[in-house]
């Protein structure tokens, strides 16, 4: 699934930069840890102030990294003069997102021209480095020229 | 549709409560801005640091509020013993989330004892008053006994 | 939502004749019964031959109407050199498919050039007569150019 | 992801007899062909009745298959005194579904006493035996008990 010919060869920059770009992802903390044709991670480590009522990340938050990640996975994979937007996406949350660090990985399923399928699980790792999926994405991406 | 009893009399004390222990909400700004049986919403005003790439609000974080209503409008019907908790959702991302003010409208589509299905539009306002819906969500919520 | 403008005049005909050549709609004995800009209803008889293992409607056979009944109201809103497909669709199954007939309605939530967002909800109708909400569909359909 | 293990030691019996109860894969000319713990394939001869308006397998047939191997799935994890129902799904539409023959191949992503998350692929392979991915399916399966 994963070898992806990237049609814009300077696609690891242009992502670095579009993820700067993301003010959102500074906020919270998130960094891009892991970037290859189809695939990328984003890496989260847990804060007091990103959690819901029982202490737990949101899963807002958990969305985000992996909407962001798939977004990106989606983008290595489009030509230069392009941006990436997020069509739609729908997530099933496994298990409650406790930890000490979140990783979001994203990965196509289906290029295409127009629309781009990823997936992506996310994990929470503790501190003793055990990893327990705890989310798992579907969705739909866009490619627009700019 | 609206036309929903609750099961708990103190179901706005209840929710208000569990809202300001989502940390989360207090970081980006969000508050509960109406709490009816099986209706929730969440009001988020537009800041630069919550943003995509291009400028936007981020969809995750129009995802954040949007979870959390439907998870507030599916636990104004839930008994006062419970606790409520996103299985999953699904959310499509209509139009650029520009504006000043995001809003997110919850309702309850079908109560159910264990499940409950809820739905939210969220809107962006401009400085004008103008409203435009910008995602649309469905998902499931899960009521669990404490 | 639905004072929406077709850009085909004839987009009336052009689905009643689409749906004829959907060979499934008539193994299952499914009518078009509403075609408006943006809304269609689709109407499927109860048949024993449709069931699941507990005698009511499968899932995928309410599924099959409520995403034909989408992609024509997205269709009814598309030029008249173009062709629909469906991207994706999520469902929920709020209550058991049991009746006399079904109803599947679709209506178009955001058109676009591109893509079409949709909802359907699909009502299950007993001999005498009440109506009863037993799924809702949010997807996204595709307008391809012949 | 698949080495679980069954909690009903008949799993299999039980899934194929439910299976038999599902007048509708008999309609469709769908067969049971493969039941592990966690994983469940069904397999659908192309017929010209079961297609949409381009003569591809319709969307919602693909949907009904899947469906079926999802819950299959997740009933094979189940006690032996319970019944599954799907909660919902949403499924990507990658490619045009034609082909000689489609397999839907489900697996449970995590099981759970009362809800279970599953992932379905459907394979369409042509003639010479050549499989291509045409569609991907993400849902939740609820356990009642009966």
């Amino acid at each position: 699934m994963n070898r992806m010919k990237p049609l814009n060869p300077s696609y690891a920059a242009k992502i670095a930069d579009s993820f700067r770009q993301q003010a959102v992802m500074s906020l919270l903390g998130a960094k891009l840890t892991r970037v290859e044709p189809g695939v990328v991670d984003i890496t989260l480590p847990f804060r007091a102030d990103l959690t819901q009522q029982h202490g737990y990340l949101h899963a807002g938050i958990v969305t985000t990294i992996a909407d962001s990640a798939c977004g990106y996975a989606a983008f290595s994979l489009m030509p230069a003069d392009s941006e990436v937007l997020s069509v739609e996406f729908k997530i099933n949350l496994l298990r409650p997102a406790r930890g000490e660090t979140f990783v979001a990985r994203a990965e196509v399923i289906k290029p295409g021209r127009t629309l781009v399928v990823v997936r992506a699980d996310v994990f929470a790792a503790a501190e003793n480095g055990a990893e327990e999926l705890i989310a798992t994405m579907q969705g739909t991406m866009i490619c627009l020229k700019k």
